[in-house]
């Protein structure tokens, strides 16, 4: 499937999976504060961020205070799903959102205040209006046509 | 759970659910175009369509052409997942990417050409460097800590 959307959620995997990225990506990074965080069974635990190592969005690495216990780091391919899990956030919290308000808010550190709605953005810096936005087939498509084409 | 994102994946739904939305972005309307386009058995697909139906994501529309054919499309709620539509195709076509290249691309219809790399900005319209992107508990984080200290 050459679908970008498709190899994407292939590679990044079931759900659960955004929700240990988004842990990673609020700083947790030992097993047992994963284990914490999600409450759920040790084995399945492990079977996920195995399966998170195995395709390149996690890795092991020591820590860095010395212990005999490895700690889990995104990748850098990992790092890039931040604008995934901004996404989804932004979205739940005007659609999706728990009566007590979102658990979390993503801040810019520099004045500490929550990141404005994200907007989809042309070349020139500026929101695209939605009737503005369109799609036309990719190399990918274009590539199977001739095949079948050619079949 | 008071997370935003935990609860966008549960009103979103399973995987296969992204990629129906996905469909319908690109313009795909009627239920035997969703068969083709996604090649699932036609009790999945009813299935699929109805939850997301129930989740508020899609509506059933007359056809416009006056067919007996109802039409599927999205509701203001499924329309505002396109940013994270975008977010994954773009990391997907850096990281997942098909030999063939993606098979579509999102594009500005004002000029024709792809829509840049998206970057989370701030304020001021600027991207925000990683380094400065950080986060805090939110409300619901607050009121759950406050209860379990009463308790």
């Amino acid at each position: 499937m050459p679908c970008s959307i498709a190899r994407s959620l292939e590679v990044i995997g079931p759900w659960w999976a955004l929700l240990i990225i988004r842990d990673t990506f609020m700083g947790v990074r030992r097993f047992k504060d994963f284990e914490k965080s999600l409450g759920i069974a040790k084995n399945t635990l492990t079977t996920r961020l195995n399966s998170l190592v195995d395709g390149g969005i996690l890795e092991r690495v020591p820590d860095p205070q010395g212990s005999k216990y490895l700690e889990y780091q995104l990748t850098g391919k990992g790092l890039e799903l931040f604008p995934v899990i901004v996404a989804l956030s932004q979205w739940g919290d005007k659609w999706a959102v728990h009566e007590d308000g979102p658990s979390f808010e993503i801040i810019d550190t520099r004045d500490g205040d929550p990141i404005p709605q994200q907007a989809i953005r042309g070349k020139d810096g500026l929101p695209i209006p939605r009737e503005h936005l369109g799609q036309r087939p990719g190399p990918g498509t274009i590539a199977q046509r001739e095949r079948e084409g050619r079949a």
